[in-house]
Parts: structure tokens; sequence; C-alpha cells
């Protein structure tokens, strides 16, 4: 089969090397080429534009970073609708609104071509792995069409029904799920460490007991050691998630007041200029507060 | 060895049963008898104080309901330091402010015996099982001298070091990150929930992914189906902790946003009468604000 692939970030690139296997063929577009250039050498082919990524796909990924970018790569005039054919699927992987997706599953409709949202969880390195949880929704034939191909990036596929909007729903949801982890463990190692009890031993008996589970045990090491390395996502990348987490609350009449607090703590990541650091960094503001003073390394 | 337990709460039970493995004698006792019934026929013998289920023993345990009760059973004219041996070990698993844990072990120490802060985290049917997590802190000699008997109500023991307060940090802590585990899945649940996502399919999703952990398995459970069935423990006895870790985040000097939201829901459960059910049951103040309705069953 031949499959498209547009967005070459840290995680697009992983996810692509893996669409690579059992013999697929893959056209990849990224705003600028240098990104692709590991994938041609491992055999994919370059496309200037989305439309040219999308030219007689099967199937064509799309991993950008937000809402805009997504419309763009998408409907602007060198657009993937403009490449992709009758009864080809998109599988769009971005972190956006869901009534985005909802609007370009539209879009889609109008072109008789389909579009699945893929929205998926894991850091860069689960992506390389191939061990990404993909959650999608959308028109059923088309989930089912698409299946082999998500299941060459995750180790699971979790459907979300028919609305193309309940996918990003989910996604946005287990950032915020991720994003409340974060703060509390940032408050209560903090509050170990002013009671003489080190944040590495709360850590230890947290991380392997009550919350033994993928996030406590690698976002609470983070915490714990306060090193915010590699970046997985960046503090303005996920405090954009948490925008429209709080805009799909507003519109639902959802009150979130831990939501409220997650983003009032990345918008003071963001505003102080932290921004080569891992999301989980905003997890600083809550020691910060605390007068806790940390030697320069 | 004889061993004594004061504080047949459904915890102190489940532990003082187990207590009775490995040919130890044991002493209870209780505010009310009939609660050690079925630990006399299983071979207990009933103490009729604190200060008789101390006499000859060489540990004794207490599991109470709060610092009053703990400094009573203790130091009240009928309190087990009126009974213990020298040398013998108070093991206090009472879930109480740390500088009341402090204070103990002084009096305990300037009449020759010990105090080991030994909080236990887990549901009344873990403590029936003996798979307790139990977190000591206190004198080292003592802690190695009680570690026999803790092996027989818990799975593992995490040693936080001398202070006999620090104990009571962790287990304050530990049931904030609760909580905060709590409130955050009932927000996400009921934003899912409007956006017609079954609140049982995102605990589906997220307890057996990213949050594949015990407390998100088994508390997401009942806020998925909003049954707060059997009772853990009450949303005022769990308010109580709260309020004692607000206590120690305020003396500490440690802002802790999410603590104060997790306070003020379970502070609305209790101003509503809702004292039956399992302290989760706060997750239904989220609902209730977003206005979600349940037909009464």
């Amino acid at each position: 089969m031949h499959i498209g692939f547009i967005g070459l970030g840290q995680m697009g690139i992983a996810m692509a090397h893996n669409l690579l296997k059992n013999d697929h063929s893959l056209a990849v577009h990224n705003r600028t080429r240098d990104k692709a250039e590991p994938l041609i050498r491992a055999g994919a082919t370059w496309a200037s534009s989305p439309a040219e990524a999308a030219y007689e796909a099967d199937v064509v990924f799309t991993m950008v970073s937000d809402d805009a970018a997504l419309r763009d790569v998408t409907m602007g005039e060198l657009g993937l609708l403009n490449g992709l054919s009758e009864e080809a699927v998109h599988v769009s992987c971005s972190t956006i609104s869901p009534d985005t997706a909802r609007q370009l599953a539209q879009e889609h409709q109008h072109r008789n071509s389909r579009y699945v949202a893929s929205p998926v969880f894991g850091k860069p390195e689960v992506a390389q792995a191939g061990k990404l949880w993909v959650c999608v929704s959308g028109e059923t034939t088309a989930k089912e069409d698409v299946r082999p191909f998500l299941n060459l990036i995750g180790q699971g596929i979790f459907d979300f029904g028919d609305d193309p909007g309940a996918a990003n729903v989910v996604k946005l949801s287990g950032n915020f799920l991720l994003g409340c982890a974060i703060e509390a463990m940032a408050e209560a190692f903090t509050l170990g460490e002013k009671n003489n009890i080190s944040r590495t031993s709360l850590y230890e008996f947290f991380s392997t007991t009550l919350f033994a589970s993928p996030v406590y045990k690698n976002y609470g090491k983070l915490i714990a050691d306060e090193v915010y390395q590699p970046v997985g996502a960046t503090p303005a990348l996920i405090r954009k998630d948490m925008r429209l987490l709080l805009d799909e609350a507003q519109k639902a009449l959802v009150p979130m007041p831990f939501a409220d607090i997650v983003f009032q703590q990345l918008t003071a990541t963001v505003a102080k200029g932290k921004t080569d650091i891992d999301w989980a960094g905003f997890a600083g503001e809550v020691s910060e507060k605390a007068g806790v003073v940390r030697p320069k390394s």
C-alpha cells in the first residue's frame, strides 16, 4: 500500500519510520525538508507539498502542531485534499480541537474521501518503539481500513465511536489527567521536601505502590529530580492543549477547577521564558512559589 | 510474643486478625466491646482498657480515627502508657498529624518505651489480605524490632527515617494524591459524558494504559459508575486528613492549590449530609456542579 505522511516533528518522524515496515511505500512532507532526510535514506520519497504526499496514497497521516497547521496542510492551496483520491483515508494524529476534527471530516465527506481522528499518547521514544496508545473515532469502515497501519505505530487502539471529535476530547482529557498528576506530585514532593523527606523517597514509594503506572513512574522521576530533559513536548505546546480543553469545558458547561490551575501553571512557565524544557517542568512553579531555591547547575 | 491491639474499626479488625497468625497472643481493646467478638472467638483476649491491652505486651498497635482518640488511648488515665513495659514498642497506625506523632514519641521516651509511626495504605479488603503498604519512621532499633509484625499486615514496608512525624507526612501526602486522582478523573469523565463519551469507556482506556495503577483502577471504577459503595473511609474521615495536610502546608509555607480544591469538595460533600458513602463520592460534586442529573435509583 502507498502511504503519505505530513509533519515530521519528533513524533511524526518516529511514526513514519514504523510505517515503512511491511513493505509499504511512503511519501513524506514537512515544512522544512532536512527533517525528512533520515526517512528518505530509509526508503521514503520526498513530496514537495501536502497535496503531493497525498497523491495516489491509500492512507495519508498528519502529525502537526496545532489546528491552524492542520487546516493549512489539509485545506490550503497545496493541501492534501487537493491530492487525495476518493475513498482514501486521512488519519489525523495531531492534538486538535474536536470541532476542527468535525469540520475536516465534513470536508472529506464532500470530496468522497474519509477522515479518521487518531490522536496518540506517548513520548517520542514510545513512538519510536511503535508502542503508542491510539484513540480513534469516525466512520466505522474507515476505522477498520486503517487499523493495520495503526497497528504499526501503536500497541493498542481504543475506539470512541462515530463522532470524529470524540477521540480528540479523549486526547485533551488525557493531557489534562497528566497535568493533574504532575501538579499533584509537585505539591506533595515539595511538602515532603520542606519536611526533610526527600523528593526521591516519596517518588519511589508512590510510583511503586498506589500509583505504579507509566505516568507516575516517568513524569514522577522528572519531578523528583527536577530535571526536565529531554523535551518530550514543550510547555507552550501543551498549554495550547489545556486551552483547547478549557474551551470544551466552557462549551459543555463543566466547571474544571484542576484544569484552571494546570493552565495557569503552564502560562507562568511560558511567560517566564522556560521554553526549552519538557512541559512537566511547570512543576517548578510549585517549588518556586514555596520559596525553594535550587543551586544553579 | 504478646501483642496488644487498640481500635477495632474496619481496618483494625482486619489487621488484628492477621497478627493472630504465627502463634502470637493478642489482647484487644475497643471503645465498644461487640467489635471484638470475632477476634475473641479466633483466640484473642479482651482487655477492658488500653492500659490493660498494653500490659506485658511486647508490641501494642493502635488504629483509631483521629489525633484526639489516639491521645486518649495513649495518655488518658487508662491509656496504654500506664500499662506498657519499658522497651515495649507502640506501633501507631492511625492517620494523625505529624506533630502529634512527635509528641507521643517524646512521651514514650520519657518512660523508656518506644514509638514507631506506622500509618498504612489500603482499603479494608486489602488489610484483610495482609497486603497493606506500611510507611514507618522513628528510632531505628524500634523499627527493626517491629518489622516481623508489620510483615504480617503488609506487603511492603517503606522507611522514612528517624523523625516520628515523617511517615505521617507521607500518609497525608498519599491521601492528598488519591484525592487529586479522584477530582481529576471526575472532571475528565464529566467532560467526556457531556460530549457523549461514556464515563466507562474513558475509565477503561485510562486505567489500562497511562494510568494502569491500583488507585486509578479501583477509585476510577467508583467514579465511572458513580456508585460509592462499599464505604472504605467516609468523606468526613478523609476531610480530617485534608485539614491536617493543609495545616502542614500552612506551617511549611507550601501553596497547594489542588489540596484547597479537594478539601472544599469534601467539605461540600459532608455539609450536604452525604456521610454514608465512600469518600471518593466527593466526585459527585463535579457532576452536580456540571448540572448532570441522575435518575434516582
